[in-house]
């Protein structure tokens, strides 16, 4: 192998970066010059954290069976290293029972980074931070998303390309219309016009769910998916339920029942017209074994499963099982949601409509072009602060 | 946002470029200088890949139930792009039945990389490759190999760190005693001085294997392994003699069992006082779930599972079932094994002694220091070819 010293190694580099950046994309300088066969470095100096609670302001007043709200509470962390800044988030909706912006404090200030010397120990900081207290997904996540857009901006490079994906094959995103009056129903499914794809909230009573389908399908033929919440108890009537909508045309159906009913919900999935997604029965990659069998899919929510780390391992776990993979959101502002999006090409559904239904986004993010899921080329996340961070 | 020209910008880009190489190391001038909040490229141009057929020279003639050998036949692949190279490697061991450096060849020559863009494209590319043909996973694998090294080489850093392992934490390797006569096992033993776990390949009969291990006992009292290569076809033998291994201080058994027998082997991992690893047994991701119950672990070789890429994604499903992971190899060059080493620090145990079993390595790769396997900081792989490629 040629050696050369670290003066001719600079010089070599620096020609190569100036050739290059007049020619062409910084890119070329950086790896093909500077990289190729040299001992790369890893910066130096401690990661510092921050982090705060912001209220995400709803558009509309949003009811799921058994909550409404008109603002949902939201965690931001802020992970510097070497003069690079990544951002995280994790919605905190009700149903994240004792996850709230003062929990998640709490949580996040237990963090100690002092212990690792740069931020691509991945797997010890994710695993020590795990295990610092159990649940608090949501702050969990918020931390994994910054990690990820740190690393994803110090290697330079969108971390949907650090994960091998294509971004042209992102789906749609489906756009939400929660449970409602007919009125309202009707309103936010034309407000809808722009999404390819309607994902309707059931799971009330038999007679709501039907009339909440009629009510978007007397204004709409779009494809449809709907969540149903834990609503059906009975298997019988999930079942029913099931292959009424499959003669509206609804393509798949989510959590039909309560979330620890294995035996009959594999029933329902063994006779379903449609496929079954979990969402409340998934919280964790441990629990994806347990599912096969019990649900054709799962939905993946990063403030379930604690970030883009886990859900990749779940990714990885429903492909052996040969089980189906879509991914969720809660309101959320474009900086989780981005995240979110970095794995949204190996997705059959994307939930990811959490920016387009709050009024105060202070991020700039991916883009939803015609309701497709639209990833960009910036390192990390992809998601870019607007407003300074207090 | 703040919004430059491009000239602005190269400007900006190259003075900090400058002040950073004379500073200090260029991974801050690419990362934290030129890739923040920039649209990042992803270079230009078209794949190119070449493969050729290498006979690596064993120091020692080989032995394992049923085969012996002098040389191992390997395939190397070489993948180009944008003026960065990649390099992979996969042995061709005679077990792998079908696989020989011919039939490889043919498969690599069906590869047509012209409709994909870039290599960042792991997924689809693979999936593509994967689909060409059944099988033929020495040569999938050394394509996914010289991919992974392109795409470190083409970000800047090494495979291990885009993973997010912590390179200190490899395991040692062990080093493999092959089936031989009684001096040239204690000969053997006695060489594997620097090394700190040793590998005993039995499943010969009961009183070779005892043979075995009682040789290597009379010269060495080392941390011991043993890989029993399907060899013991009775349940209750199985587990007999792991129960005589646990006596000599044996630490874990692979594969005690031919490799489709599932229900006896389940019985004698849930006596075993040893964790139990699949080898034969675990080819590729789909074969884990099944494993679960049956084995303790599995053992991972690229040349089984088809790759970094597909290994990953065992390591995640494995996690998800609870179950422990080792990797492997065969005779392999420096290349495959510095592959193989990426992730290594996720391994329970790691038996990647391939380059110390040979006379011809063309790489100069990840190295043992004291048996520990010990990763560097060089992008991609970590591997350097030595010689020209031909």
């Amino acid at each position: 192998m040629k050696k050369i010293s670290r003066r001719s190694f600079l010089k070599t580099n620096l020609t190569a970066a100036v050739a290059a950046a007049a020619a062409g994309p910084l890119f070329t300088a950086c790896s093909n010059a500077a990289n190729v066969n040299r001992k790369t470095s890893l910066g130096s100096g401690k990661m510092k954290m921050s982090f705060r609670g912001v209220d995400l302001q709803l558009r509309h007043t949003f009811t799921i069976s058994g909550f409404s709200r008109d603002v949902t509470p939201n965690i931001q962390v802020r992970l510097e290293y070497d003069g690079v800044v990544g951002y995280g988030e994790g919605g905190l909706p009700p149903y994240m029972t004792g996850q709230n912006v003062q929990t998640a404090s709490e949580f996040l200030s237990k963090i100690n980074l002092d212990q690792f010397s740069n931020p691509f120990l991945v797997e010890d900081i994710l695993r020590y931070v795990d295990g610092i207290a159990p649940g608090m997904t949501c702050a969990k996540s918020a931390f994994d998303i910054a990690l990820h857009d740190l690393i994803g901006k110090l290697v330079g490079q969108p971390c949907h390309r650090l994960f091998g994906y294509n971004p042209e094959k992102t789906p749609n995103t489906c756009y939400t219309i929660g449970i409602d009056t007919e009125e309202v129903v009707r309103q936010k499914t034309l407000e809808a016009a722009p999404y390819k794809i309607l994902k309707v909230k059931l799971g009330v009573d038999e007679k709501t769910d039907k009339m909440l389908v009629n009510t978007v399908r007397s204004v709409s033929d779009k494809p449809m998916v709907v969540d149903a919440n834990q609503g059906w108890k009975d298997k019988h009537l999930a079942l029913d339920m099931i292959c009424w909508l499959k003669e509206q045309g609804i393509m798949m159906v989510e959590q039909p029942m309560p979330k620890t009913v294995f035996d009959d919900m594999a029933w329902v999935t063994a006779h379903s017209p449609l496929p079954t997604f979990a969402d409340e029965s998934c919280q964790r990659l441990v629990d994806v074994p347990k599912l096969h069998g019990v649900f054709t899919g799962i939905n993946l929510k990063l403030i379930k499963c604690s970030g883009l780390h886990e859900a990749r391992q779940m990714i990885a776990t429903a492909e052996a099982l040969g089980m189906k993979v879509m991914i969720g959101c809660t309101t959320e502002s474009s900086c989780a949601i981005s995240a979110a999006a970095q794995i949204a090409p190996r997705m059959e559904y994307a939930d990811l409509d959490g920016p387009l239904l709050i009024t105060n986004d202070m991020f700039d993010g991916i883009k939803f072009i015609d309701g497709k899921i639209t990833l960009n080329d910036r390192p990390g996340i992809g998601a870019e602060l607007m407003t300074p961070w207090e």
